[in-house]
């Protein structure tokens, strides 16, 4: 789990950046650039690991700040080409960290509030950026057909993605989804699949898929690419502590879903201080899921190291995943920087959006109503600190979840005066 | 119409930055800057008139380019307080200009084509930069309500930055808009009333409220703040040109509702070429709208100077303003510059929809479908130059007009190889 900064490079077969090579986050074996994702000695997952640039911060700062408004400013801490910018692509990021003051105010947080919005992103949630990292990695290996399996918000992403590169694309869903997200998934062209069965069993059917002849020449994001697209929510870490003037967030709540993004945001906090870019101090980080989907959260409470699968119910349909890949990791960074893994109810779920919704003018999915209402019930609960720098992720976008509030007209009436004054609204 | 770039200013009463007075545009009658939208002399519009910024236009672009990601960077040239980026505001703005290489390949555009994507505002459309600026307009004049009529996506706009800014407020739409639209006028908690009649119907209501006590103290973004609401589209061109390497398009389509949004950015392009910011050469401007509301089409055609008002019937609902206020002043700059204004049929919207979707991963609204949509037609008909640089607008976000595309999955199927291969979708 450690960030190596500077190392003997296996030469890469493929120009990523600085990327070096993939290494087993279980073992530390280390293996050349190319589109596995499983370590072949004890099958642990693979991440990047890189050469990051070396010597004076301060150069590299400006450097940052001189780039594109996009996650392609981060290019040198990224496994991309150093022409990334230049190829189509979505070109996501560089969403805005919004000061919530008077979300603050309802909850009683004094130490400044932040909600990172990601509903900004080309596609309207985080997944443009993981996806925009993977298509670099496609590319790289020659891949000519995108794939995913996905909860809907990856699907969409894909498809939008594939075409601006220039590629083919399948995506695999849950049959069950929101009407927007299948919709945003089957416009841009490609083919799209509903799988009869939950998340699990699109990501199971999927794995089945890599491994015959069927899905030859497939770069899957989420499976044989998926060292590299999860590489993708580094640059969360990077633009939030870059919005709040080079400096870490002393708190920081995120969903858990399969659990990545969390680890990774841990992983770009880490990579910042190793690179002299922030100071170096102590930060917690708290997931957040809902009750109907809570594996990560209910080890977090029984003190488990590993996770027990759960089989999904709840409206978070983007947070919906039962066997998370990477909740024994999410555990370990919760319990190391003191922060909690916590749960909250369909109920309180919509709550919190109509909550973010009336205060910030943020109209957030699912998995956004998760983070706030999460973060209302650590502050009630005494384990977040009301008087320290919070950021709040929002990782979604509410046009894609609109089954999920029951939100209508005031009123309807007749175009006249006298019938709006009937309905009693004026002043 | 001329650009006022240095006279002698009316005192105003108010600090709105360069805003030096709101002036006729049909008699040039100038009064203090205030609520009000019609001219006491002649009752004709009124539009904000400018100290701009005299001097160096070197600086004046550093300035600029310094400036926050967002419209705040232009706050030199729009009637907006100096400290605006400081105040809670959904800061829209700096979208994408998307160089649409696959579009353009499709179009047979040879000279560029670009796609200003305006779906990445704060709710996914272009009205959170008019709303943006009538928020600071109604703060300075005291309005504690924010109100408008919308086709849908203004009463989201005005909902959300409502919110953001700590105002109260109460829209008024058609009581039979997209349920994306409506859900995302009500989430924020403000009043939203549906009205039984259409756009026109919603409107004609407004202008009673605003003269009735009902409305009294009630900031209408569209009428009583009209003058400076309709400044917000200025940005539009200031990006483009800024986006662009600080140059003038050569032609670019813009879709009319109102038309005021095209009236505005042919302003700002002729502000940028006073103050010296872009070299002063010809730009065409095209306005396009949809076959089932297209009066100022129908009056460009046949070589009318006046608009003859038209019932709507289009799936481009947040074009469907059959009266449109500002129909003959687009008519003027469409042909002062050398430009058309042209319609397409619903089919042809939602073909464009697809094409921009398939090509460019770029999921748009109907009124995207729209601009794209004329933009094929005015290449085939010859009134486009495909040899000239080319700026496509997209105004908003496809999430919120799902119905009009029909879009699902290609098959679905069982989680197993057997029938997935049976959909005949590999390889």
């Amino acid at each position: 789990m450690a960030v190596q900064v500077t190392e003997t490079a296996t030469t890469p077969a493929v120009a990523l950046g600085p990327a070096a090579a993939l290494s087993c986050r279980e073992c530390g074996q280390r293996f050349p650039l190319g589109p596995i994702f499983a370590c072949q000695e004890c099958f642990g997952p693979l991440e990047v690991a890189y050469d990051l640039p070396s010597g004076d911060p301060e150069s590299l700062r400006k450097r940052i700040e001189a780039g594109p408004h996009n996650i392609w400013r981060y290019a040198p801490l990224l496994p991309v080409p150093a022409d990334v910018a230049d190829k189509p692509n979505l070109n996501p990021g560089f969403t805005q960290l919004v000061k919530a003051d008077r979300l603050a105010a309802e909850l009683g947080v004094t130490g400044g509030l932040y909600v990172k919005d990601d509903s900004g992103n080309p596609t309207h949630s985080f997944k443009d950026r993981v996806v925009a990292i993977a298509v670099e990695a496609a590319r790289a290996f020659g891949f000519t057909t995108l794939s995913c399996s996905s909860t809907g918000n990856l699907a969409g992403a894909v498809g939008a993605a594939a075409r601006r590169a220039g590629l083919k694309s399948c995506v695999f869903i849950p049959h069950d989804l929101e009407a927007g997200k299948v919709v945003m998934a089957a416009v841009y062209g490609g083919d799209l699949v509903g799988i009869e069965g939950n998340y699990d069993d699109v990501n199971r059917f999927c794995s089945e898929l890599i491994g015959d002849p069927l899905g030859e020449g497939w770069g899957f994001v989420n499976v044989n690419l998926r060292p590299y697209y999860g590489e993708g929510s580094k640059t969360l870490a990077y633009e939030i502590c870059e919005q709040l003037g080079w400096q870490l967030p002393d708190q920081i709540v995120i969903p858990i879903a399969s659990g990545s993004q969390l680890t990774k945001i841990d992983k770009g906090f880490k990579e910042l201080i190793a690179l002299g870019l922030v100071e170096d101090r102590p930060y917690k980080i708290f997931g957040a899921q809902a009750e109907g989907c809570s594996p990560v959260s209910a080890a977090f409470k029984a003190g488990h190291d590993v996770v027990r699968p759960q089989k999904p119910n709840t409206i978070a349909k983007s947070l919906a995943i039962g066997n998370p890949a990477d909740g024994p990791y999410v555990l370990d960074i919760a319990r190391r920087t003191g922060g909690a893994v916590e749960d909250v109810d369909d109920g309180q779920v919509v709550d919190a959006i109509k909550l973010l919704a009336r205060t910030e003018g943020i109209f957030a999915e699912t998995a956004g109503g998760v983070t706030v209402g999460v973060t209302k019930k650590l502050i009630e609960d005494g384990l977040l600190d009301p008087a320290l720098t919070t950021v709040v992720l929002n990782t979604g976008d509410g046009l894609k979840t609109l089954d999920a509030v029951a939100a209508g007209p005031t009123a309807t009436i007749r175009p006249d005066l006298d019938a709006f004054r009937a309905a009693g609204l004026a002043g």
